[in-house]
């Protein structure tokens, strides 16, 4: 092998201009060969969703110096199928998306495009990690996040990462001093609440935007997200697509049909 | 209490004139007062996408002759929270979703609109499950489907469902006769490889549509969604929105940040 240099996908969900990319792909170009493939457009709360019923164009672009760089007009997963499937050459050694502009901490992950392109990796079987700091403003600072991002891009591509599981990282927005160190937790049970804004058009009908105020139902508990990045350390939780609740068959394999 | 009958939410990906949602409808209307809210447009492939970024609309329709029925601009998920926050007067003793025109078995529910907004009705605390048949076709016979719609919907509406749980039924595509029976299933490891169809527009341009293969890796085993479809059962995964990893914390906790 000529190159032994790590491989490494980016996307994102903020698009392919935001800061957050940015900061993301200054980082892994330290640690490998970087190809890019990341919306046109913002893509936030896409989740999972994938494009079936128009088609899909990328466009070579050259933002950032690196490998391979392309932006696309499909959804963050779309990118990673593209990306795989079509652009790169061989499989990833990483696959990391973000940094969101703001946490997908909690139930956040299933809404979250950033999430739902590094779970895509990891259906692909390649170590995936999403990245999010705490911080919705498009001015974030990103300075703190970049030292957390290399360590955590530089385990897993030393350890690998276990199988069918990747890795939803949130860094709380604080100095890197004010950090108190990397927390593996579990996804809290939270939920938005009060979550339409309604308002009125100019010809007084109705329309509604999404809102909410975000809840935590696990206000004492120390083993959670949430808990984490209140208490200032950075929540690693390993996600799974198996959506299965293997405790639920056993109670359901109960019941008469 | 005057009016003792559940309240049932219905909605669907395929949109509010697709046949398996006025097959579901038929159905419910027999179980309890029936609310719709679903897309006035396909929405297939949306997963657990949101609207963030543009405003909602609701239209009052007049399809079914039930209770409350509108069609809404957004994603099966924004159907459901819609509903809960501003059309429904009380919680609704359950949400159904479907019939979807197509499976929605093994890796399927990350993607399926379908599916996504009967998780939503779960994270809202709601009795839900996705109904899906094996047919993709506009021209599916859901004459069998409505038979096991009922059964398990009956039973939900009996025993409840657990906590933070809601379900994945798949129907095969099969007379009532034909069918062996319902068996509780885990989701099958599969994936769609060779996903992409590469085309030329008239100027030469390339663009892509998603397709793909599907690919069981589970062959052997005779516990999963996969295996139960194509031995004629109806599957049904009991499915949650905590996508947490417990055994790979265990894991990670040895790591060294």
């Amino acid at each position: 092998m000529k190159n032994k240099k790590p491989l490494i996908l980016i996307t994102n969900d903020d698009g392919i201009s935001a800061p957050g990319i940015a900061a993301l792909v200054e980082v892994m170009k330290t640690l490998g060969d970087v190809v890019i493939v990341a919306p046109d457009k913002p893509q936030s709360g896409m989740g999972h969703a994938i494009t079936i019923n128009s088609t899909l164009r990328i466009n070579k672009v050259n933002f950032y110096d690196v490998s391979e760089e392309y932006s696309c007009t499909g959804t963050p997963v779309d990118c990673v199928k593209l990306a795989v499937n079509k652009i790169m050459h061989r499989k990833p050694d990483l696959c990391v998306s973000g940094i969101n502009h703001g946490s997908n901490m909690s139930i956040n992950v299933i809404y979250s495009g950033t999430m739902s392109a590094a779970v895509e990796g990891a259906i692909e079987s390649i170590p995936s990690i999403g990245f999010s700091l705490c911080n919705n403003s498009i001015d974030a600072d990103f300075s703190a996040s970049k030292n957390i991002v290399k360590i955590i891009a530089e385990n897993v591509l030393k350890n690998g990462l276990p199988k069918d599981v990747c890795l939803n990282v949130n860094i709380p927005n604080l100095k890197l001093s004010e950090i108190k160190g990397i927390k593996v937790c579990r996804q809290a049970r939270a939920n938005w609440v009060e979550e339409l804004d309604e308002r009125k058009d100019p010809s007084g009908k109705p329309y509604f935007w999404l809102t909410g105020k975000f809840e935590n139902f696990e206000e004492g508990n120390t083993d959670t997200d949430v808990w984490a990045l209140d208490n200032n350390y950075v929540s690693i939780v390993p996600t799974q697509f198996d959506m299965t609740s293997y405790s639920a068959i056993v109670e359901l394999e109960k019941w008469k049909f």
